[in-house]
């Protein structure tokens, strides 16, 4: 018999996620019947969104997620040992399944260097920046983008795409180092929004033809400072509000309807899965750039399961550059 | 020597628009050069978006607006005496253009009874209610639509064209008359937001399967109870946001990228305008509607030119129903 070990929600998130929130359990697995495999992580993943999806689950739920795992035994045809898959098995070492909704990983594209990829930028973030860039900021060249989190597991992706498609990007993010990082990516300007005296005076500095196009993921006075300052015809992707997850009550904020009516701007918010038939051809164009070089990925890597909890909480106190993955 | 009268700015409004802020001169008008027409109002026009439109104007300035005109004098070729245009000549009785960016009614469409349609259904608010619909909240037989001002010139011309595409419309104004009348022309719920008890308790019940499309013209607090409660993949289009016109400084409200997120609706503000190549097949379509009796329209006539204040002032106080018209 087999043993796993997994996180479970011990009360609901207040505000910050504390490690006492969480606690690391044991699980008895039972032998595989027909048709199951047992899969092991070796890469989980972290991601903000995991903060607000919680909200969904009661006290002793197991903490949600993905993970990239290696088939340890198998009674499924599809799935030999040795195989590597990602599965949205949550925060757990081993995982019993049945092998629907599973992808194995082509090794040719993941292979042993670029397997935590399959978690970042070949993955589901990688996904969201692809297309909730493409499909709803529309870029066309020379036009001006302005992404917050800018050196973030999505972020980061989303402006060197947008310099691929000749566009000028402006990226936010939170330390000096970050802001660093993404100019080395070949952003246009980038800043450290928490050390810029003004936001608003800023952006008109480094938007000197406006702004056409918003990726946001923060929300709040962010997203209330960019949108006055947006061009006629602005679209605006929303992919997070990183900024409000961990309020305890909701906060108010500018009434943008009049800035939304007089520039003629459109909004939309997404949830990437609903792109999910079309991802692979999202990994083989992003593969490509990869290998080109025109794109290049960082992975924040927090070693051992023990550690799991740290690299989540560290979502929100700005400590990932690029995809925050945990090595198990 | 022609003279004509027109309404010039006297100060800024300030809040409700007062008599006060504006004043009727009388300015002399020269012979016509060649190519020149004379015009003089016969309908003119009073719109909401004149409210924070006049914000761009300084004192001494005419009133924008668009009226129907009968062409008095013409050296004009392309236009006859007793031609009927529509014009963007402002609050005035008579003006010398140059015929550039009028356009003539066709009076096959526009008999002497629907003259004044062009200000209305068959003019700028009917194409407004036309493409603002039918583009951005792309109805689908079986959604529930709730609109705002539902009584208005715009609002009551969308409930009805949602009706002819299969929805479920549910419609709010700020009168029992006006409740009663947008019953007759086929909504399936209106009331009156001015007398209910909660809006979002009202919603919830008239709108059991939830809010596909939200067709907004107040914004506001309307707006902050109306996204939370729509569908997944749902379209809000914002034709306008009259609760903010007249307010002395910016209000706050709900802060809403995270319901904009995670139900992954899209917003859109827009200005007719960008339809105006297609504003003639909106007319026909509707005119075709309006002779099966598909499409009703109903105006407010204020009589005489020195009353048109009045009938602006009226848009804010909710004394309209449908489109507000002034007889010269």
């Amino acid at each position: 018999m087999t043993t796993a070990r997994k996180y479970v929600l011990e009360s609901q998130f207040q505000g910050e996620p504390k490690r006492s929130d969480v606690k690391i359990v044991e699980e008895k697995l039972p032998p595989l019947n027909d048709g199951e495999i047992l899969a092991e992580a070796v890469w989980l993943s972290v991601d903000p969104y995991m903060r607000p999806y919680m909200r969904r689950f009661k006290a002793g739920d197991t903490m949600i997620g993905t993970q990239v795992a290696k088939v340890i035994e198998s009674k499924n045809e599809k799935f030999a040992v040795g195989d590597y898959v990602v599965g949205a098995f949550g925060w757990r070492t081993k995982t019993i399944s049945n092998g629907e909704k599973l992808s194995k990983l082509d090794r040719s594209m993941y292979t042993d260097k670029k397997l935590s990829s399959a978690l970042g930028v070949l993955g589901m973030p990688g996904a969201t920046a692809y297309f909730g860039f493409l499909e709803l900021c529309t870029p066309k060249a020379g036009e001006t983008l302005v992404v917050s989190t800018a050196a973030g597991a999505v972020g980061s992706i989303v402006g060197q795409i947008a310099k691929i498609k000749g566009c000028r990007v402006v990226g936010f993010a939170g330390s000096d180092e970050k802001v660093g990082y993404i100019k080395g990516l070949g952003f246009d300007e980038a800043y450290n929004y928490k050390t810029i005296t003004s936001l608003k005076e800023t952006l008109q500095k480094a938007c000197p033809k406006g702004i056409d196009m918003f990726f946001d993921n923060v929300g709040g006075d962010f997203y209330d400072t960019v949108l006055p300052l947006m061009n006629e015809f602005g679209r605006v992707s929303i992919c997070g509000c990183i900024s409000q997850y961990n309020l305890e009550k909701p906060e108010q904020g500018a009434r943008l309807s009049g800035t939304i009516l007089f520039k003629q701007l459109k909004i939309e918010g997404f949830i990437v899965h609903r792109w999910l038939a079309r991802w692979p051809e999202a990994f083989k164009e992003m593969n490509g750039w990869i290998e080109k070089d025109q794109l290049k990925y960082n992975e924040t890597v927090t070693e051992g399961f023990d550690n799991m909890f740290d690299a989540f909480a560290g979502l929100f106190t700005g400590k990932n550059l690029g995809k925050a993955v945990v090595k198990a």
